[in-house]
């Protein structure tokens, strides 16, 4: 056991460990998760370490050669895959100071094991012209910026899926049904397709969102006022971390307001329930459609992806839309904690960002998941029954909204009344009671009108 | 006009107005809505004034001749029906100080009317022995109880009418449905009973959180210290309340928590978010049973209560169970709201019970209300279709359940397959097949045996 | 009375009554709210209904007479006050219908009154093209553009009040604080402009948003499909509704799904919701940064806009900011609704747009009107108490963060912990300790160099 | 590889796995999150199979010897370690079908492992006389109460705390503070006597709530009917599941209700809430009130835990409270969603409990941890400044209060101005202007009729 101190005091910390007692104070004070910190949050950091201390040695306020052991001790951190030396939990108090902090002893530590003839001090040269306060929220973008690309990418491929299942289905004639009753008919490639534009504008919808992600606040250092930063690393250390990370990242105009403020923490979050809530909407259909196989709707045929009842045999469930559904209600919920973890932050910064990271973080990764479990496990294997909407389509009274226009709102709901009664299709009645020539009404009652895909 | 003045300085009021400066002021602070204070809690604050011009004149420590003039004007504005000096709005600023200052103002200013020889102050004397932060939250609490005898009368009568519907089909077979499959069948007489006892849990766990409410903080004063108030007063104040009310309440035993803490209101809110949710989720069920006429589920049929489309003739939809919904929807928003004011109390007072009385009252207002609209407009008239539902159950697959436990999971679901492929009833292939005696078979896959109301 | 008849039955109806059969039982059937239709929804209704007159008329599929009449009825609603006829209460079920044949049915009576020789029908005349699927969404997105020019102009000139606090504050310093722990210095001057900042950030994010607001779903009828318009009605009836309603609105490429989903609402409301919690955070910062006068913080006075307590002579309460925190969690309150209405379409429709309307409504009205209570009553009128502030910064021994960088983490550790020993300022114990030459310490702890205004 | 089949098609698994083709798919189709069942979960799913296979047994409806394997199968998983066969994820899709079938298959391959001569099949006989429908609920009715023992434990060491601290500072007279503004005095001992008294009736709540949850519908099967239970089995399987798990179960009078609703998981989500939301405000006091040490509050010290800011020396924050108040809004968070999980349930049955049981039971472990961490590491440590208290107690002009009985509210207005303008004390102002005799200011202005000990 090694003896570290700090201004609490002294604490014995394990001799191999590379972290320090920052991080073993702050993982006996937070013992509410054993959940770590999301590996892309910690590769994102580290990211950070490595470029300020590029730019701190240009700058000069860092000793080159503290610079290069600083440097190294990120790469190797980069490229290896052991997490194990951070301990902090992703649920902490303190405002991340524990995750920097942890950050921080283990560059500082690995630094000095790969240059033993150096000497880093974790503040002082790891932390230098930076504070826990721009750093962190930082770190949380760029993190969630990295999940963002693969929940794109999962968002793009259902529009695409849907899209081909609206060529697939496209003259597939259906009844359409508003408030759960019978109304116009449609066709499942329509459906379908609506559901493609539905989530392209999602797509769009959080590609606009990334700016405001994109705009970080390093350089402000504790406050915003940029206190122990020099002018050379403010004006350089954007450029750094995007040739760290890949990102391309720029600094606020007002870093007083950046470091305060965590508004597009909601607006993102409320992009992703957004999202969430347009997923469970199109599970509700699917559920909806597929239901039966003899007293439902029975439209649907989804694939079948497990014994759905451990009593009743051969039940098959809708299971991969009903998972769907539930990581939508989760991301709802986290949307509740970000708002009000966002609505408590207090005059010159936001304590509470560990639990937003947390929720956003895992709101993005389910989300993504979800995703691909319901194009893969569901909707590429999808079946339409045809004959069923077909057979559905010629019982519908309400196709005589078809006649409206030309005989009356008044006159149509007769035909309805008397097709009902008499148990007839509306376009019997409307022939025998010769409302209109014949020729016309078969017309009216023609799949392509009745769709308004032709007059 | 009349100058009136106060801490802040001098203000004209109309010389006619009951109210004073106070309420003045406090209508150009708050322009956020147009509506005023509910008039149950004007009603609520008023009995509190008549009651502490009681017991403080009992006490000897304000005027007999005051306290009469006091109890005069409480007793014109409580048979009167005139709120049109309660000019504070709804959401206020101030922790209810416009509230009670309002109140205040127009007391003493009717007894003088009516007394015009006796001189009232609305602090020294209208408000003796009060703060607003002990009156303010007492006036709430018995608000909401005023508002809740009705909302649980209308859940019992939901129960009733749930009870009723349930005999009426008691008989009356019908499809199981889990995750919207079918599943092994059921009878109409359950569902509704199902509903019925759900309903009388809501009706049980409201009548329970009712205790929360009848502890009530007067005497506390500013901060629950009971600084003005006599102990003679802090001793009788909650009979002469009840005596004022016709409520049962009393005193808290920890009066600092009482006026500083909310959770009763969040605990409340939770209560009514509960049964509106419960609200929902029938009518969501009600909305899908009565699906169709042609493509849906069509196993109820509920009253014709307006025309459904302004394009569709003839057209109907489930309107009433959609304002159900919609009520419940705004009610789990106002749980949103009440548990942010709630979080945001501080130190020694809660100073956003304004929006959580607001928010309660709405929602005891609206779900009683949407739940008579429930029985009068949808319930009462309710209709199942008995032939549906038999036809739906003899063409289930899933009643083969019933053959598990004699012949196996596996070879049941043998039997399912069997049946699906060449579209016939289990109870045919089973019987064809010979899985077990005619007799017995007979016997499973009666009416009784299939739902378990024999064996 | 006179006798209406519709498919359900027979109903009476007022003879002088402009409303119909429609609106009556509407009136009946949804006794949730007193509230009546938003005046503005109504207005945008109206503009629909003139401009579909219009393009009808154009198409040749309306008679030009009836046209007119419908034309002139439209005007003179328009340009009236009066909104008796419209009966229909805000919270309703059947998707808006009600609201729809409401104003179809005021408008043909309207118009027959006007042109005793017209005959007009309220479906097949006034309703012609339409259905309520693709009117009430786009009257309702009509209706939040219009509420949100006005809330758009105060975010505006909340950013310009803060703007000028920052430059009338410019040099004032401040201590900053982190986790409410005394930070580094800063200025009311950077602090207000952080302020500004972030609601011209606000401003642009609705800005950004309305985008998705202009998208209107007319042509589409019923279901999206466009059963019962015609090419010409669908081309030309965007222009018609701009030139009624000075609005800039375009036709959504994909009729289907602009009429099943309710995405726009959730992510408009998100983004009310950010401004809200926005508004709450500041509000907290302003009343935190208030108190007192002598137990507090006492570095702002905001305007006495009213007496604060009943019982406590000449206290001051943070009423405005209160105020606006309320509006805060009603709005927060809000946002759940409008998901879970939004979560709960079903295929073609989602039936729960009415309470969407209302919440959203309601959200842009109270948020325009906090606001402006913000700055009027408060903001305007706020000062600085600049002797408290710089009495802080100089008692704070958090400035010795400007010595790190000279002296090290650790050794400026322990001139702080002797300062606060020793009960002296840090900067006496880093002349007396000569951590530094004494001129370069007396630059170091200028303001300029605390603020980081110089170096 | 063994080859297992089922109604979907056969697939491979691994011979030595303890799990089957149920689990296996069900891990394939959800792969949302990496977090498996909780560990308590599958213990009271373990000790229902083994309650029922004794009644099963006893009902001779399951082979003696069968249910002896099954049996020695349950306590040898109950008494070991191993959840390494539970592969099915927390975040499932089918109602917990999978959780189920994981269990009967584990426990089905172990029986045939410990007694080779027995054939067990997971469904007829680990399985026999239940549902998924009826023991998913159950089992996690169970893992919440047993959750919920520390839970209270730690509440109600939570009350022992601050009770403790009430007595050690009974005396500290100290400023209240209402809407922040200086109040009326009171004590240290009340102000932790009334967080006692919250945290008291928190207690007390989740106490009775816990009746809900001992409620289950074990008997009910599929649906709630009981098909394919025996009477037998039906009266005795409660008494059972008692024994084997030390809980105090009784079966709901209606299982149809019992199956179909969440209600409870929702009543109980809400408390957990409301016990969040007063952890919250109580922590956002103790944040508060711990300001400073020079430019804040000043009157509670918190322990040093760790070093608050990597930038800032000798910072320390107040990490434990800030970690208490991001529980709970995370806990507020799974309060949404357990709102919208259970609102989603559709006529026989919700299929979304597993998101319910996931969100309730991470609530209650994180807020049990969450309790303790704020009693080791801040409350048992805390410290009054009785000092500052004092100090803040004399400087105030809110004393002026006691003063208004006797010379009424306006002329104690205007002492207190007077105070204020000349920088005096108000009990100084009020003897040299002679307001009273001289004795009886001094006996107004003693602590105890200040804090209302005394008269």
């Amino acid at each position: 056991m090694r003896i570290e101190k700090d201004c609490v005091g002294e604490m014995e910390v394990p001799d191999e460990a590379l972290y320090g007692i920052h991080a073993l104070r702050a993982a006996g004070n937070f013992p509410i998760t054993k959940e770590k910190l999301h590996p892309l949050l910690v590769q994102s950091y580290i990211e950070i370490k490595k470029a300020a201390a590029q730019v701190n040695a240009d700058a000069q306020t860092l000793d080159r050669q503290k610079a290069t052991a600083i440097i190294d001790a990120c790469d190797k951190l980069l490229h290896g895959n052991d997490q194990s030396a951070f301990i902090v939990p992703a649920i902490q108090g303190g405002a991340g100071t524990s995750t920097n902090m942890n950050t921080n002893e283990v560059i500082a530590n690995l630094a000095m094991r790969l240059h033993p003839d150096v000497k880093i001090h974790p503040n002082d040269d790891v932390n230098q012209s930076q504070s826990t306060n721009d750093t962190y929220p930082t770190a949380g973008k760029m993190a969630m910026l990295k999940l963002l690309s693969p929940l794109q990418a999962a968002v793009k491929q259902l529009v695409t899926t849907f899209t081909d299942l609206s060529n697939q289905y496209e003259q597939t004639i259906k009844v359409g049904r508003t408030q759960l009753q019978d109304a116009v008919p449609t066709t499942y490639g329509k459906s379908f397709h609506a559901y493609a534009t539905l989530f392209n504008r999602d797509f769009r919808r959080i590609s606009t969102t990334v700016s405001e992600l994109k705009v970080i606040s390093l350089g402000g250092t504790a406050i915003g006022t940029g206190i122990n930063a020099s002018p050379y690393y403010q004006s350089h250390i954007a450029d750094a971390v995007n040739a760290a990370s890949g990102l391309n990242l720029t600094i606020d105009a007002d870093l007083i307001d950046a470091i305060q403020n965590s508004d597009h923490f909601v607006t993102f979050s409320g992009v992703l329930k957004t999202l969430a809530l347009d997923l469970s909407k199109v599970s509700n259909d699917l559920r909806l459609l597929s239901s039966g196989p003899k007293a439902g709707l029975n439209e649907l045929e989804l694939p079948r992806r497990q014994a759905g009842s451990s009593i009743m045999p051969d039940k098959i469930n809708p299971v991969i839309p009903e998972v769907v559904n539930q990581v939508a209600f989760e991301v709802a919920g986290f949307d509740t904690t970000v708002s009000m973890a966002a609505e408590a932050g207090q005059l010159e910064l936001n304590a509470f960002e560990p639990i937003m990271f947390k929720s956003i973080f895992t709101a993005e990764e389910h989300l993504t998941r979800a995703i691909h479990t319901l194009i893969d496990n569901c909707l590429k294997d999808i079946k339409v029954n045809v004959q069923q909407c077909a057979q559905d389509v010629n019982n519908s009274a309400v196709t005589a909204t078809v006649l409206s226009p030309k005989i009356g709102y008044e006159r149509a709901t007769q035909i309805i009344k008397q097709a009902l009664a008499e148990n007839r299709s509306v376009k019997e009645v409307a022939l025998s009671e010769h409302v209109l020539p014949a020729a016309e009404i078969e017309h009216l009652f023609s799949p392509a009108v009745l769709t308004h895909e032709a007059e």
